[in-house]
């Protein structure tokens, strides 16, 4: 599959279909804070982010305090952001609905 | 469950028995990098810990990218390191060391 970087326009429209994804100043990665009502929701969360991730073949950073997940996307084969990204985003954002308030 | 502070030589001496473990300067915490073959090892290592943590209700800072995880412990309730972080620091060595080379 290829890794295409996504031209500027391409990531603003990509973001406006996103909810609470913040670009980076770079432009290279986009990030978001999700928050959970404990650690087995937010665990929860990052066990079925995992299974896409893994499925994807492209992986988040991410960092994890009790009900917080931070989570940073970006291609590093590609030195920014790519389509892979805006699907990983999308299936986290299925997995937090599911466990949203 | 009590969360009492350990003393300086206690710390010393827990930190002794583990391996790869950092007290930091602070010590306040301890940190260790945990370094595994591949994503899915380092998942599986996290969503073992996860259930031991979530079990000792007692829960980590850590950050995760590929087959990386940083993992910080500490006690907030205590301001410190107690008996719980070297409870967790053991089950993740455990769960580490199953997924070693």
């Amino acid at each position: 599959m290829k890794y295409e970087k996504l031209e500027p326009a391409a990531i603003d429209e990509n973001l406006a279909g996103l909810s609470g994804w913040t670009l980076a100043a770079d432009r290279l990665s986009m990030s978001k804070s999700f928050k959970f009502r404990n650690f087995v929701e937010a665990f929860g969360f990052m066990a079925e982010a995992a299974l896409a991730a893994e499925k994807f073949n492209h992986h988040p950073e991410w960092f994890n305090v009790y009900s917080r997940v931070d989570v940073k996307l970006t291609t590093h084969d590609a030195g920014g952001l790519t389509d892979h990204d805006i699907k990983l985003a999308k299936a986290m954002e299925k997995a937090a609905a599911r466990r949203a308030d």
